[in-house]
């Protein structure tokens, strides 16, 4: 195989391990929150093995990305891509860890009566998953595009966030004894809505990646509401 | 110049940036735990500026470092050190994002009486800033022993994220008119712990730098303890 030949074939399995990881990310989240509406623990036994998975990912990746730095030399695309990989790489791992810690505030919630029959949550967790999905399919891709719609995407997951813990307050100012289920089930929603942040990130990097552009701070914070009455 | 001092420059001349970018986000804590602290909104008010320099920082120092692999092309140490300069570079724009959600907080805070004396608050602060200050320092003198005493660190910021958690409970279970502050302070306590979460991020990248072997994962998810009681 000549020189070039060999340098794509191991970008594209740079590409396949990044799919990979991103899948068990999107395997982790579902079976996080299916643990939660199935009040069964089985469903997310297997979430700390995947976790550990996704964390020889991240080394493996690095690795092989550094690998490439070092004996490709890359420049301009080539460059950026392998760039955008290993930051991508760190994403998915936080991703992981985040779905890791909805099992924890399961646990809390599945040793206790259901509070409220739970609609919004998978709702955020469906949005934050296709987030993440298409996230990653744009960096395989270079689709710009695509990216955007994830960036626009998170605004749904934040209004739902602030929808979350409207209800939520609700529960816990009329009757204190749901305060410990209300207030695990509010941290389950910045779980999530920290999963779709870094989806935007993941995007953002494609974006930049593709276009040489930076759109990371498109909006300064003051643009943003602020985080709802609390 | 030759080439090596050159490059030399161009590598110092990254260090410094961090430098600049990691005492920017060192005061924007600061100021946001100031505000919530002495109950003035003034002395948060260059935050929003702060976050646009932080902002602006992290992509000229992504340029920069784009730039050096492109045209230093570095092996080895070179090559570690700037790709960690690239990952270090995020985890401080986001600790300035976090530091602007606990000035979202301090206004709903500011807006109503306070709600007890804040003790517990201001000691993660101080924690999570000297993680920060320590993890940039352990970067620029590839300090691989002060890097693992951030990563100690950590378990104080979130022994105490537990504490205020247990505490605030109190109130909110006792006198449900505290339910919004406890909540906000609550959230705080989370900024704060994320906070720490980035500085170990840095320190796990310098270690990892600095000995080429991969500390990032020391401890499987089932080794920690669980997220408290919610």
């Amino acid at each position: 195989m000549d020189k070039q030949r060999q340098f794509d074939k191991e970008l594209e399995d740079l590409k396949k391990q990044l799919i990979h990881m991103a899948a068990l990310a999107e395997t982790m989240i579902d079976k996080a929150i299916g643990e939660l509406v199935q009040r069964d623990a089985r469903v997310a036994e297997k979430v700390p093995q995947y976790e550990e998975e996704i964390n020889r990912l991240e080394i493996t990746i690095d690795e092989a990305a550094l690998t490439l730095l070092a004996t490709r030399q890359p420049v301009a695309g080539d460059l950026r891509f392998i760039v955008a990989a290993t930051k991508i790489n760190g994403e998915l791992e936080r991703i992981g860890d985040l779905a890791v810690n909805i099992t924890q505030n399961a646990q809390t919630l599945l040793a206790q009566p259901p509070l409220k029959p739970l609609i919004d949550l998978p709702h955020m967790a469906d949005l934050a998953r296709k987030m993440v999905r298409d996230s990653l399919d744009a960096f395989v891709g270079g689709d710009a595009l695509l990216a955007q719609s994830v960036i626009m995407a998170d605004d749904r997951v934040d209004a739902l966030k602030d929808q979350v813990l409207r209800e939520l307050l609700t529960y816990m100012l009329s009757d204190p004894r749901t305060i410990e289920r209300a207030l695990a089930l509010i941290l389950v929603s910045r779980h999530l809505e920290r999963i779709g942040d870094h989806a935007v990130n993941i995007a953002e990097d494609v974006i930049y990646m593709t276009q040489g552009r930076d759109v990371r701070h498109p909006r300064t914070p003051k643009d943003r509401p602020p985080d709802l009455e609390v």
